[in-house]
């Protein structure tokens, strides 16, 4: 062999548990920042929320019908006047006296209850009930929404659509919230060229760094995409230091062959203490930090990318956005059509095809040959299976969870 | 009662199912358009999409190792060359020859099999081997991740994550995806104001057109917000008629209140199939069409507009985008700590609190009080339980699956 291969191996492999322990341990979120309520949608509230003001101010009525005093029910009222949503009667409400009331109108003085108007029959100026009416039914108290000083909304909430309805009720129109971590995408290959063209000889259309793209997205990210780093170490080493990126995800190159560059300038530049990872695929995954942001050294296999990025790469992500963790999958119980096997230590992400039950039963849950290599697998798959470190055989017929790809 | 006052009751009230039946029967995908790749995540895909070429383009490497003839081992070869990943090697393999290949280089004429670099003990210029090889092992075999003329992508699919690694890898660089339809959200109601002044009299701040806005964008719409309309039908019969929409939404004056124009402006521009539907809370919701655009009539309340998207706005935007349906709740298993009681042929929205059982088995969910006037009721809730049509009572301590409002 030629001198200027060298071959290094990992040394010990981390475990997926140790990993997520140091991101967790090593990172912290990068601030706060106030955003127009409108675009606050699934963002991380970085404060408390009060409500400054009672929803409603004032007593308003939950019904179309008639405000009334409850001690004059059943009986016949003279209808004194009536009360359209943006209107208020200046009078009092007397003995025996009813005042039409539409929903959301402010409940006249004098009243105390509201009666539906399915339960009024209405007689020239008069109405009559032949019922009973409660003390305050149908009326909505001062306060009963929101309560002044009460907190509406906890710090670290992801915000909800709802929660959009909420701050516009409270005047809330810029709300502080945390960063989101700009994620720079270096993709690194010397065989790789960029989507468009037909790839000749040994060239490989590269493509991770859309993937990633989309997921940091999915996850709440900035992303910004790299051009291609070929076989320049130094190019690769500007792209690893220059400042303005949160998270710096490397494809490619993170191994121990020859051409892996990654793991050695990451060391140079700041330190790489996980090299390494119990887990199937993306064991040779990195994690390291430099003076200016997180790494991620991702392997250059798609599927190895997209499992390094969901165990790793977004935790990272959610430490730095200051986000609650967000598992990004829903899931389904299904029995394993075949049995899996794999050492104790590992985690193995197992990429399935879901198949109806012909008996009704919960669905089966078909393992996809073939390896990290071949992108179809995770296209072609409606989910995977989580195999945890700890156990070695999940036999066939299994009841499992299938974390599903649909979006 | 002075003259202008005008209630009007609703009809039949429609049930949930015949209601949404009506809006897949009545509403057809808008069409098809060509988006850049990287902007097509969570777009619907309009055509099927063949591979035009072999991926991998001719067998290649699937490790570090050594490509051999397997017939060699176990055995001492001779090494005549290396293959980096963006390399050819020009010669071809003769016998007890061997040639170090990098992930991803392509197979030299005369190989057939692929040794992990582990198993290769490096002796000068030769190699030794103790274990046999079998034929084709650790080689990605020309097309085996994707096949010439081979369907890659299903139409009507939900572009994932992992599909723009693909379209990438297949040079699809634009990609045939439903139209996204224009949703106008349209706030009615005189006693509205615009968030960001505080409410005096018998004013309320707007809030759900910022729900809505929310709401669109999640299911795959785009939202355009109207200003607030408040006594004139001119200006609504303005805001429901004006070409530019698929979707018109008016939240508020939905009702049979002589304030709810909505609907006889709806009926006058086209027709109102639908109103009033046995639903609580959106009880008074209707569902029309007129020349332009399909329509939602929502109730004022906020928590009924939600409802009356998530069960009909949500399924009309699906329709006209061309999408398969998508609940956009994930779910989690909880038992009831109170009976749920209503009439059999209702569908109701029961918002709930989770509360964890003390002994660790399924979460306890805790129906909150208050009706759909309360904004607080779904952003203190951590979801809902959908109490179906067909039951009138769960009792306490039923199985209930809880729909989670957390994004």
């Amino acid at each position: 062999m030629s001198g200027d291969v060298r071959m290094r191996g990992f040394g010990r492999r981390t475990s997926v548990a140790e990993a997520q322990a140091l991101i967790a341990q090593r990172l912290r979120p990068l601030g706060v920042e106030r955003v127009p309520f409108r675009q606050a949608l699934g963002r991380i509230l970085a404060e408390e929320l009060l409500a400054e003001q009672n929803v409603p101010a004032h007593p308003r009525s939950a019904m179309d019908g008639y405000a009334v005093r409850a001690q004059d029910l059943p009986g016949k009222l003279r209808v004194i006047g009536q009360i359209l949503a943006a209107q208020t009667f200046e009078g009092r409400l007397g003995d025996h006296q009813a005042v039409r009331i539409m929903t959301g109108g402010k409940i006249p003085e004098g009243a105390d209850a509201v009666v539906m108007v399915e339960e009024a029959k209405v007689e020239g100026d008069e109405v009559h009930f032949s019922r009973p009416a409660e003390l305050r039914q149908h009326i909505l108290e001062t306060g009963c929404d929101l309560t002044r000083g009460a907190v509406v909304l906890s710090r670290g909430r992801r915000i909800r659509p709802q929660d959009l309805s909420l701050l516009a009720t409270i005047g809330a129109l810029e709300v502080p919230v945390q960063k989101r971590p700009v994620v720079r995408i270096v993709p690194s290959g010397t065989e790789l060229i960029p989507p468009g063209r037909r790839p000749t000889g040994t060239e490989i259309v590269e493509s991770n760094s859309f993937l990633l793209e989309a997921l940091v997205r999915r996850d709440g990210g900035r992303p910004e995409l790299h051009p291609i780093i070929g076989d320049s170490p130094e190019v690769l080493r500007q792209a690893l230091s220059a400042p303005g990126a949160d998270l710096v995800v490397v494809t490619g190159g993170s191994s121990v062959g020859q051409e892996d560059f990654a793991p050695v300038i990451a060391r140079e530049l700041g330190e790489l203490p996980i090299h390494g990872i119990q887990v199937k695929p993306a064991s040779p995954t990195g994690i390291g930090f430099t003076p200016h942001s997180a790494l991620l050294l991702a392997p250059g296999y798609p599927v190895a990318t997209f499992v390094a990025w969901d165990l790793f790469g977004r935790p990272m992500l959610e430490r730095l956005g200051g986000a609650p963790s967000r598992w990004p999958y829903r899931r389904q119980t299904a029995v394993l059509s075949e049995a899996l096997k794999k050492p104790a230590d590992r985690v193995d992400i197992v990429r399935v095809l879901l198949e109806p039950d012909p008996s009704g039963g919960p669905a089966r849950a078909r393992p996809i040959p073939g390896g990290a290599s071949l992108l179809s697998t995770v296209t072609r798959a409606d989910g995977f299976v989580l195999f945890e470190a700890g156990a070695e055989v999940l036999p066939a017929g299994t009841k499992v969870e299938v974390d599903l790809y649909e979006p």
